[in-house]
């Protein structure tokens, strides 16, 4: 099939009708499938079975500090649990303040504490008269929506290969104070899959900024979750901790991340990782909100994975279930949207996404035919700020939920619907 | 031994160089007790073993509407989690959403969505030149941290043996719109261990409010944590969300309870119930802030915890465990210090604490006596917004954490206490 551009208006209708016997087909199938989140499936969940019986007895129930996790207290985390995600956060253990099953929940609380009450004596953001926010795009929805529900205003920098547009963003803080952060998923991105460079880490970290409390916020979901088995082909990323440490911006960063996708997303556990100052305030503050957070599920999870090679063979086995999913995805979108001219997608080496962006003005199209047809998949517009992609082009596309055989299902009504816009857009 | 004011100066005197020599040879003891928070002991944790391998294999995990708990969603709880809340809150299930370990977070959370977009619909209280809230007195201290940190302002008013004096309730809240909610513990309250008449919740739920978007934040800790096991002698406290709606105010309450001290108050389960409209705009609201909590944590307490029954007879041996505790402390009380005429305290039926009013003046220096001869007390002042206890007088006093042979020499140390500092204060 030569690319759409080279077809006469007959030839494409002619082809739209023929893909429209085909769409009608396949929605006679009358699927139910859902492809709208980054959720792992259910042989991902299994893997963490043994997690469910780590604590059978009182005497289990003890932190190797002699606390009694059962019991009120420790607000910042077990010392296993903060050395747990101290591992996935690149961070001394000390740094770290283990939360509960949600790193959601931590980066929203840690913005609703600078609107209330500043950054370590910063005047609280609320009193300001506008709080902006650099968003890279496309990017996550869940991010978007914590800054849009505080009225933070949201400005879209393009990601590229190598992390957001850096020009763009030293630009952004260096002339304007209201531009207080941004948002960064660093490896494997949602939902590009692109890893920040060395280059990009370092130049966040000494960027000149015009906000003496502009903080970077470092949401590393995706920081052990390689697609791919040999270490040469896993991405690293430079520790914004210790750049911004480097470059004398030590207060600059706050690091996010969960176990949500390496063992149970509903009941994982979460932390954040800061400087001293930081997370001393943190502490400080969230004293009046918590006494302290479900410390039987950190200790779960630091005896179920006490080690770094722990983790990695786990990481692993998630590996070796979700990278058939991901090559399915590709392999189908190569074959059936190869060489057409009308879409292009990214060829992640970790993560939970694929971005795929067709021809402008067909996302939401190509959403909609799908939903029709039996196939939810994340709304157009969600991978960009107030859901508003401005060319109308981005798809994220999430592989990890469906088993195999209903993802070749969807992706065969997806590659037919993303035809059927294009040739629509084009007529 | 006559009533102190009976004592001249000079017997006084001889009494005190007595208590004083007492003190030391306790003091000489090394004693290090800690009596300074309501935390359950180890024994009422074991009773709650079982729940720690109620779940111990993946088709363990699915919640009666077939969820996967061990995946993300379902914000406001799964089927069997809202109905076990429900119980505690005497709400229906619909109107329940159970959150994560720690009903402190919820309700501190709930204060902060107030502050920042107002309750359906009104002016968000940070936008108000002044929020205040009534908080009764003796209260507890987490309550009143909560609103300090934000800057609330805290109006004291006394409790009663039928709970906040509703002629000063009633008036503070007609006349001023500034007055945003009060601070409520129903039943067995913090610390007095009384519980609010019908009548008082009667009046609270239809008083006229001058803010229409007042707000009762009713805490209801201690639901199920009688201290007798004859039914005829427990507490029981009209609902106020049967009360509110009655009086046509049926989205003034907001009603809070936990697990944390009738399973692992480390790892438990909170909620709150409201009415329809509210739960509403909380889930809407939260959405930004988390996809769900812990759903295997609510499974396991919903099957370990399956009927009411269940649950009456668990809170029994909680009872079993704790009130010889409470015989002891009132005991000692009443043997140590009975007709003194230099303190009360009360003789609660249910709850964890006991509150103890010394002389006018004495509270700090009998808890700095006390922590000398090492025993912490939970800080004088700490009943009272900002610390402040404008009589010093008031000490909570929290039997339920020491076994019982720590308990009586803490006991000891404290009568000697209260003596000497009411012999210094009258000297």
């Amino acid at each position: 099939m030569p690319s759409y551009d080279q077809l006469n208006s007959s030839q494409r209708k002619t082809l739209l009708d023929d893909l429209t016997r085909e769409y009608d087909a396949l929605k006679a199938k009358g699927l139910a499938l859902d492809m709208s989140r980054g959720k792992p499936c259910a042989d991902q969940l299994d893997l963490s079975t043994p997690m469910l019986t780590m604590l059978q007895a009182p005497e289990d129930c003890f932190s190797e500090d002699g606390t009694d996790c059962r019991n009120y207290g420790v607000i910042a985390g077990i010392p296993e649990g903060k050395q747990l995600m101290a591992r996935l956060l690149d961070a001394d253990p000390e740094d770290v303040f283990v939360f509960g099953n949600a790193s959601l929940t931590v980066m929203h609380d840690a913005i609703a504490r600078a609107l209330d009450f500043g950054c370590l004596g910063s005047t609280p953001w609320a009193e300001l008269s506008a709080v902006k926010f650099i968003c890279p795009v496309p990017g996550y929805d869940r991010h978007f929506a914590i800054l849009e529900q505080f009225g933070i205003q949201m400005i879209p920098v393009p990601m590229t290969d190598t992390g957001p547009d850096m020009d763009a963003v030293e630009e952004l803080v260096a002339k304007d104070a209201s531009v207080k952060g941004i948002w960064c998923v660093p490896k494997y991105s949602n939902p590009s899959g692109a890893t920040y460079s060395d280059e990009t880490v370092r130049r966040l970290a000494s960027m000149k900024c015009a906000a003496d409390d502009f903080r970077i916020m470092w949401d590393n979901a995706y920081c052990v979750h390689h697609l791919m088995g040999d270490e040469d082909q896993q991405d690293h990323v430079l520790d914004i901790g210790i750049a911004c440490t480097e470059a004398g911006n030590p207060n600059r960063y706050l690091k996010f991340a969960s176990t949500s996708k390496i063992t149970f997303p509903g009941a994982g556990v979460s932390a954040m990782a800061a400087s001293a100052e930081n997370i001393s305030e943190a502490k400080r503050l969230c004293s009046a909100q918590m006494i302290g957070h479900d410390k039987l599920n950190q200790l779960r999870h630091a005896r179920f994975l006490p080690t770094a090679e722990a983790l990695a063979d786990h990481m692993s086995k998630h590996a070796a279930i979700i990278r058939p999913k991901f090559q399915l995805v590709e392999k189908m979108l190569d074959d059936g949207l190869g060489g057409l001219g009308i879409a292009k997608w990214t060829d992640p080496r970790g993560g939970y996404f694929i971005s795929f962006d067709g021809l402008p003005g067909t996302a939401k199209r190509t959403v909609q035919l799908a939903k029709e047809a039996g196939v939810v998949l994340t709304g157009a517009g969600a991978t960009w700020p107030y859901g508003d992609d401005p060319k109308d082009a981005n798809i994220r596309i999430a592989p990890t939920m469906p088993p195999i055989d209903e993802l070749e299902s969807a992706m065969e009504v997806f590659v037919c619907c993303v035809k059927m816009a294009a040739l629509e857009a084009m007529l």
